[in-house]
């Protein structure tokens, strides 16, 4: 296949990467910039940097700019795509992309599956993408309204470039879903860091301080929108999440010893019913 | 030096594995229950099974028990405990603890010093105890009462078996630093983890989900015990975290883009000026 990579961020120029290190295809870049081009080219991440002519004889079109700018590519070039390319976006929210990415779809004539690759650091750009960051990670993909042929291809690519699972879903239930295990851990992350405690955590902090202030180290304007665009499910899980801290904060505070073991138990039971 | 460990769970355990693999000292167990002691003795974390009759001839008695127990203990046998002897709990929380550690101390003319490895799985007991545990971690010793000469010791001990930064405090600043770099987290995990997405995560999650959830898999027995024995700084630290939460949520609800990178950045800064 002649695959474009658009967009050679961390996700984009990690896609670039694993499928030249495990599979044939050729693979072409885009992006605003120049330098990750070069930077692509030059460690062999991409076979050449091209402009948006070459979407007219690519068969598969990788989006890994931010969801809106996206969405805005695709349409300024819907004309020029290929009627038998698989265009894939890789961004963290799908309710507000994938309608729109599916009638661009639909009105040109290409096909469109969405698909999240469940894997990132807490750095950005060309620089921090890996060929192995996708080694056992998760892959969602979104078949929308494509044929199986096409889905077919998506996951198969998802399985050479190293992803362990490959499961399907639909942009509603993947925003929901997203909005839990991925959101809400970045909201958390960056709301304890604001504890006055923290510039002065220093020989007071082992592990658990690490994990849970990891993705403090956030990307503000990526993730302000996707934030605001899964808004509705990542606020209704915040609040959840208030609720459950104000349950275990009354049982500290009232002093009730046995209640509050109840609840801790509970949390257990989750994880050891998960086999985690 | 002649060291009883008095607690053989995962901390007392590996405790006395990492003393016997990285200095000379004779190493003693005594433990309520039968199973660790053989365990112990066969893996060589011990020399000795031991009852309470060794504190009359001991250099070090390390408390490996829950901190009320640990408390009761050094109650139960003060009148033995050798007057030369170095007392250390290795517990969670400090101001509850080491007011009544010094004053057995004074009263019975032993030496008591505080000392918190920042170290911990989420498993628990001798099985889960390693002799490379507190490999880089962070050490936190509490004078308390003592006499430079013990808190050297006991300082030069730590290094010995692999910890990495010592820092001195008191009981209340631990114990206010503890609520935000270790109790919070916990709570987090638990707190979080009570999603009804949570039991549906697999396949939609990634490292994010991973981390902040880990430590959920508690210990609900011992940490009811830390929580409220640590009630007020714990309460105000989940109070601080819950309006920072209130602040993120808000400005999502609102879809203010320009708040909202704005609070995110501020986190990425507070990350960034700690070099993390």
């Amino acid at each position: 296949m002649n695959i474009v990579v658009a967009g050679l961020g961390i996700i984009g120029g990690s896609m670039a990467k694993a499928i030249k290190k495990y599979t044939d295809n050729r693979v072409l870049g885009i992006n605003r910039s120049k330098k990750p081009l070069e930077q692509a080219l030059g460690c062999g991440a991409i076979d050449e940097i091209a402009d948006t002519s070459a979407l007219t004889d690519c068969d598969m079109l990788i989006m890994g700019m931010y969801p809106d700018a996206a969405v805005e590519f695709v349409r300024a070039n819907a004309d020029r795509i290929n009627k038998n390319c698989i265009v894939i976006d890789t961004s963290g929210i799908k309710s507000e992309i994938c309608p729109k990415m599916t009638e661009l779809a639909r009105e040109h004539g290409f096909t469109f599956v969405g698909f999240h690759p469940m894997a990132g650091k807490e750095v950005n750009g060309f620089e921090s993408s890996e060929a192995d960051l996708f080694l056992g990670a998760n892959a969602i993909i979104l078949p929308c309204e494509a044929d199986d042929s096409a889905v077919a291809t998506v996951a198969a690519l998802a399985s050479k470039i190293g992803f362990g699972t490959v499961v399907y879903t639909t942009p509603e239930e993947h925003d929901r879903m997203i909005a839990f295990t991925s959101q809400l851990p970045h909201v958390i992350a960056c709301g304890y860091v604001f504890s006055p405690c923290c510039r002065k955590h220093k020989g007071f902090s082992g592990g658990s301080y690490r994990d849970v202030s990891r993705v403090a180290n956030i990307n503000a304007e990526l993730w302000s929108e996707l934030f605001i665009n899964n808004g509705k499910p990542l606020v209704s899980e915040i609040d959840t999440f208030i609720s459950s801290l104000e349950k275990i904060r009354n049982s500290i505070e009232k002093g009730d010893r046995a209640e509050l073991t109840q609840l801790l138990q509970d949390a257990r039971n989750v994880k050891e019913e998960l086999g985690e």
